[in-house]
């Protein structure tokens, strides 16, 4: 289908609470426009169109659909943003493909590779773009961290990635919430928190794979007596060819944390959001390369660290990375172009999160990949 | 061996380089006099004490010795520090605690935990103070850190601690240095770096034993063809009960990098210099409490963090931390006590490494404690 117009245009399938975020990425992209938001209860658009409006206005207001059949099937839409539960995910990204529409939908993407693979293999078919919903891939911040990576003199050979992300969900979300629901989230903490740990590894590593990986379930928890458990808590270590590891952490129970490290043989870059930037007009990654004084009796270490800070656009700050995703995907519809890549690195991640949980249900036996 | 004075007379047995710190810290100490350093050959005791008397001059110089057992039978020596190469340590405790001297030993203390349990053996035996030297156990600022992490509005429960020590020796260095030495060092990285990793995680866990330990060998050398190799970069994990969690890495290949971090329910809190603090008039730690806002259709990450700072004594930082250690170790002595508590963590961090190694030697394979 090709766009009317000069803005890619969208509509969002399911009323999820991460949908009101990329409302107003949707907005905020500039070559975008929402045109319907579907739900399978028109009731439940119609408010959520109510209550984005009054906090997040779009010039004009989206329709409310009151199936997702209807925004499939509507002629106005190019493009489908899909936050449902992964395990209602595949049977519409499949019908969103076949009817013609690009899509980006949230992660975890599928609850295994498998799926995934099924997703992908529709999208090129149809000829639509397939992107996850991985929002830091598309900070301004990412670049020039890239840059630092690269740097020989800052950071040299990466040798280790250490990274967490964990927020305190509390008891009665561990009980209740969707997040830990073993048919629509089956995955639990590991893809909806592990997902962006290993994405940020894949990607430090230039989605080199693992040759083999390690996890464990730290914490578990099932809604019901006849529910599997998903986990709550988890670790898990990628161990990369020629000794280079990521291990990373993630976790529904301790409270707010969203680290990444990277140590090479020059250096290394701290950086303390990498999910979700720090609110304010810029975003910052630190490059610490201590040095080890000697000098007669006397050893000291002196601290040497520079902070990089990178502008975001200033009336968009903290969403920057949101409204780029939203701009990269539109970019490509717009452009009639398609690009593979995000595919790519969504299965690669999918691939590592499969070979955690089997290591994790092992008993943290290695996995190779 | 009562003391004689209300000063604890050291000698030092070798001259190892790290010593040339702790004659410093011994003079430092406030409570501490250097009667006596020791090699097996006198012009290198003689050169090493010219040496630091150069740079750190001590009132009265110590008595150059040209053997160990000089030093042994030293009638005006109280207590030994005794930094020998780990291979060559066993035979030189046992033969101090039989001569009567109080020791304080380098780390790794042994190459394995039943050499440990012998000296220790020996030291209670003889009724000599046994101590091992992580200079960070004695630094102001880890009272500080204990108040913060048993602070339940902080840090809460602790759910994971994540720890980095390395330094990038260069290929020289690998290839000769002693730290490589399979007789001399067997440990490697893990005996030399991630001592210090394992310590601190067994200190935030109040030397709670993890029951389970992984581990993995991601680089080691060999310094010649009939010598078996060491590890130069390892990592690790540590599975306490209930679920929390210590991963740990060790290098001789990246960077210079010492990072602590300790998550919990309600925070978590950085150290970004745990083993040797960066100079300066203060040391400081990081509780970081980030808040997740949501506001209609705008979320964003508020950025809570607390900097703690640390006052060290004005004249001697950043070595304050080995002062107290000879500071701590000389009351002892001074006041005729004896504390079992430092052998008691030496052994459960020898038992850690143990079984981090057997684990890593069989590839990666969980081991039991």
């Amino acid at each position: 289908m090709a766009p009317a117009g000069h803005l890619c245009r969208w509509g969002i399938l399911s009323t999820a609470h991460i949908a009101r975020k990329n409302w107003q990425a949707i907005r905020d992209a500039g070559n975008a426009s929402l045109v319907a938001v579907a739900s399978r209860d028109v009731s439940k658009s119609s408010q959520f169109i109510a209550e984005c409006q009054a906090s997040v206005p779009h010039p004009r207001p989206p329709e409310a659909l009151g199936s997702y059949e209807a925004l499939l099937s509507h002629p106005g839409v190019d493009a489908l943003y899909i936050p449902l539960p992964t395990g209602l995910r595949k049977e519409w990204v499949l019908r969103a493909a076949a009817a013609g529409k690009h899509v980006l939908v949230e992660k975890p993407v599928g609850t295994n590779a498998g799926d995934v693979r099924e997703m992908i293999a529709a999208c090129e078919k149809h000829h639509v773009q397939f992107m996850d919903g991985v929002m830091f891939m598309h900070s301004r911040r990412l670049n020039r961290l890239r840059a630092a990576l690269d740097d020989r003199e800052r950071i040299g050979d990466i040798r280790r990635i250490a990274s967490h992300f964990s927020f305190a969900g509390g008891d009665e979300f561990l009980r209740s919430n969707i997040r830990t629901h073993a048919s629509l989230e089956p995955l639990g903490c590991l893809g909806d928190l592990g997902w962006y740990c290993i994405r940020f590894a894949l990607w430090a590593m230039r989605y080199e794979m693992p040759v083999q990986v390690t996890a464990r379930i730290l914490s578990e928890i099932s809604q019901g007596s006849n529910l599997p458990s998903v986990p709550t808590e988890m670790n898990g270590d990628l161990c990369f060819a020629n000794g280079v590891s990521a291990s990373f952490h993630c976790s529904f129970i301790s409270e707010n944390a969203e680290w990444a490290n990277v140590s090479g043989t020059r250096g290394s870059a701290l950086v303390s959001d990498f999910v979700l930037p720090f609110s304010g007009p810029s975003t910052s990654f630190a490059i610490r390369r201590p040095e080890f004084i000697v000098n007669g009796c006397e050893f000291h270490m002196h601290e040497r660290r520079t902070d990089e800070s990178v502008d975001e656009p200033s009336n968009n700050a903290p969403g920057s990375q949101e409204s780029e995703m939203f701009r990269a995907f539109s970019t490509l519809v717009l452009e009639g172009r398609r690009d593979p890549h995000w595919a790519d690195i969504t299965l690669k991640t999918q691939r590592v999160i499969d070979a955690c949980l089997a290591s994790a249900r092992n008993g943290g036996g290695a996995v190779s990949l």
